[in-house]
């Protein structure tokens, strides 16, 4: 195909570009062989180069990045944006965009459009939604459920890193009614980055290293998620425990479940279901009968691992899965969720193989 | 006190010093002011000093390591005997030992004297006990549990590092009838010196360092010694799901432990009978109702730290503990076990502080 | 290009594939658009699969790990190969290799056909060299200082990976007589994968985690790389001081090297000679004068960054290099190597941005 | 010894106890036979318990933090205070408290009252010393140097982690004039302790684990006591060629030092004095010729080791130094200090082993 010929690569903008979504969403961009990153904010960092907030991009030219406040978005004639901005501002400001680009797309990575019912938004966010209309057209952007959704959507809510974790062997599991929905209990563990870049003292490297530890214990926000789509999924209220957990390493979100079989399902049965819906999926890959996935095998590539092991505990089976939370769990279903939504095959720019060790 | 009045220091005997529980053994007995090590085994580096094998201890005095089969053990004239050998030969030399020393008292770190039940061992391990009669004269080493008759034992099998942090928060709730014995689950994350100093590939630095995963899930030999001291607190059989996962962290066992309240029993109720319990416990400490542990706050020293959250889901309690599988998940916990035998003050040596950061 | 007309796809064999240069390779080859992986050998694991051995590799369709002895070089027919081989075994496999398929390409990982001086090598590794033909045959293959000889060899010596940090920013400076090449002092530190995958004591987690150590003190035998490599940019004879560290990181290489400019020769002009020389190079980035590079920032990529700051002592510099062992340090350069030596791009399958954090 | 007959404790202030090396001296204190913490301050933590601030001392009584502008010195009635605040805030604070109890005797972690020259200190600093009058009468408190002079003095200035690194080995060498003072280059590694508690991007988790850099190149502030020290023991001035680097661990200071022999000096000749010297001191051990110090084996002790290896360049060696940033490198150090002013055993309540793994 000839230069002239070729079409106009999309034009992209990735907001909040100074975290690590943001950085993660810079590193597959450049990339991907459609696409064009054309704006990048960062309000602390405006007017510096990407280099300067990530030197591991110092070989390649990028946007100066800007501060959101100035940026005209008709103008920019964006074709799709990353949102990877706080809880609160996010709403703002897509509602802004949106009125000024109705043609741009968007790819929301924070938890603000992820819950559609505004009346549990406002019960586990102490506030109400200030963009109702906006959460009804948002689409929940977990591709191997929604994917159809997703290609005709306008606006995406990307979901959480854990809630990707444990949904992706859940959801087939109750969707088959092949578990008790009522004895459901997640013990998640998660890389650093799961925290982002915000400088905490919890979070400097002395306090982490060479130490684990729970947190949010019985109260953490991602599991009205959960409650929304294993609800869905159950066609009935379904309540699961859940507990996050901070590990010493830098990705990685590794969840143990502990499920019982409905009368008459075998772990072995649970394995076939996992295995059969997952069979034509290129990021979600099912192990063996009684393989154990490790967080490592997927760092840094798309890829969510799942492994179901029976328990010596008769009728119950331990489902474990494993995926990269600034990749599958972020940035990474993201661009899926934009190559979707642009039209490219869902696997541009997301083939890169985990890095191990 | 004049020196010629000073009783005589109490002769110990450490086999299997090349390991890690052996290493922490001296570090912990070099600064015991009752007792002398005067004797290292380690057969695959018999003849060199301790230094060649832990640097750390090139500025002390020790023995010199020696083959565990030239040992005279009448002539060695021990007071105590640490046994940290792997499962297997653990028997044979406990049973050739207290033959020909009778008045030596030996406290086991293997699994080989734990399961009071011969039938229990046969199934668990695949073979028959080789010493029945010194598995019934064996006490269970875990103090807060058997103080008493530990006090009184010759032969102690020191609790794993796993059960152990298992059982302190568990064994009191049962006891009390206060938490369903049929709907436990244990989901435990260990430190990297918890699989030993064995040259293994799967421990190497590259392959665990940043990543996570679960291993023997359904079958790991552990629950054999939960079953027995579960069953024995409820007055009937107890079985409950456990999964060990492997941290990248060199030291600390840390659980979080999902279970159900008996019909009127709240979270506080449990969080009050645990913090009762343990009021009395130098090692036991019970933090305030809600607060989690973190298992670097426990680091190098004996203590355990148990914490208690409510779950969301209507009944439910979640329970966490943290210790050092190094120190109170072995080696601490021995040290433990062998100031009652020899009648010192329980806490004699093990006075550190937690090493952190 | 329709498929009838699209050009055979280049035949790869990976010798030693179950060690982390070999799956570095693997993990590069697999999103090579010209070439296809046709024989994988592993000796200790022939006739596993190499999701077996590696995880990672579980979603996609590789050949079986064969051993190296029952491979017929003739019929396997292919275009090139890695040899990722211990020394000593490597001499006598290519030389066979190459006897039995003389038109098959080698880059060879190893030590082996790095020293072109048979003495020199008689003389660091205490045996002859077993093909002094092939010796002299053989191209050093650090890519940025031997393009033009790579691109018409059959057999190159892949570079070692603390050699390849030292070379890049030493030899431009040596060649243009910047420094004085006998006050030269190199502190290199390296990630745990530059050990290997070998089941060692000292390469436990347990013994490298939250530490830092120096090895092979004053007699590492890549000094014999570097005397060769900068006698030759020197005219004359070098020799450096060298010395080696073990970091707690699983990749990384970093040189922090101590120069004396020559007379009238400062800080700046060695950072301008350095900027210069690389302007048009893909894969090496020298930073802004003052700025220190960091491991992290090029992991999982085949970059090199440099930086190079003034020391306080009158006269001296402090250039500095960061890159990734696995990558620019083997693998990567060893797949930069193959795209000369079979005519494609040589950034192919080589263009994946560091993986940070 | 009756209570009644029993010397009242000493009684201790530590100001800054929310930070590290406090942290470190309360670990350390708690232990101490005879002294009694009276007083802890944090101004931002003041009214909160240390608990709150590090978990690990939950199950030990201690004072509140209060803060530093509440305490009334002479009322107060301390026998000594650590000090461990920030530079500039220092000299204000430590001249208000001698005014008030001028019999209390402090040890000054920070680099306040290290610099004897206060010329030296304005060109360092970029300001005139507050408090000359305390400059000139501060002790430096490298005990292996100035053990006599501390033992007299009032105000010690604890010396800086790098500088002990530096110093231990270098000292006693530049005294015996046995190496070229002018051709020191000194590559010190630090964990990320020394780099304190303080809330900063660049010292989170993510930013820190996995990789490895060199900072402050060419002009870090620790040079200043390095040449006062150094020229002080040749008796002219030094300066030597200094780069500090952070790596991915805790604790630990590993420095590398190349240094040339005088005529006729072989390296075995340098590691001779340093046995000499070392011969009789408790916390520094000088290892066997040629082995090499790992910064693991040190952890948690005050203990330093020492390693002296021949360099293949002619005439030149390196010499390796291995200690706790926390313990020798700080707080380990600050309470030697303190035994020495208070008349205690210098050992006392530094005899703890390092904890390895």
């Amino acid at each position: 195909m000839s230069a002239s010929t070729m079409p106009a690569k999309a034009k992209i903008g990735v907001l909040g570009a100074s975290g690590y979504t943001g950085s993660e969403l810079v590193r597959l961009l450049l990339r991907h062989p459609h696409v064009e990153i054309a704006l990048l904010t960062a309000d602390r960092r405006a007017g510096q180069e990407m280099r300067a907030v990530f030197p591991q991009f110092s070989p390649f030219p990028l946007p100066t990045l800007v501060s959101i406040e100035g940026v005209d978005w008709k103008a920019a004639g964006l074709d799709l944006v990353f949102c990877g901005l706080p809880h609160a501002t996010t709403q703002k400001v897509v509602s802004a965009l949106l009125e000024q680009a109705p043609n741009t797309k968007v790819v929301d990575l924070s938890a603000d459009f992820r819950l559609q019912d505004v009346a549990a938004y406002a019960r586990w966010y102490g506030h109400e939604h200030h963009t109702p209309k906006l959460q009804r057209e948002a689409v929940y952007g977990l591709v191997e459920v929604y994917r159809r959704e997703i290609a005709q959507a306008r606006l995406v809510a990307n979901p959480g890193c854990y809630t990707t974790g444990a949904q992706l062997p859940l959801i087939p599991l109750i969707k088959a009614k092949a578990i008790d929905p009522d004895e459901i209990v997640i013990d998640s563990k998660s890389g650093m980055t799961g925290a982002g870049r915000a400088a905490k003292e919890e979070m400097l490297f002395s306090e982490v290293s060479e130490g684990f530890h729970a947190y949010g214990v019985g109260h953490h926000r991602h599991m009205a998620e959960l409650d929304q789509e294993f609800s869905k999924a159950a066609g009935r209220d379904v309540v699961v425990t859940f507990t996050p957990h901070l590990m010493p390493a830098n990705r990685g979100i590794y969840s143990t479940i502990y499920v019982r079989g409905s009368a008459g399902t075998s772990p072995e049965d649970l394995h076939a279901i996992l295995t059969k819906t997952y069979a034509g999926e290129p990021f979600v890959h099912v192990l063996a009968f009684g393989q154990v996935p490790q967080s490592r095998h997927v760092r840094g590539s798309n890829m969510t691992f799942i492994g179901v092991a029976k328990d010596r505990v008769s009728g119950r089976a331990i489902v474990m899965s494993a995926l990269d939370n600034l990749v599958k769990g972020a940035s990474g279903q993201a661009v899926q969720n934009m190559n979707l939504m642009l039209g490219y095959p869902e696997t541009t720019a997301l083939d890169q193989i985990a890095l191990f060790p």
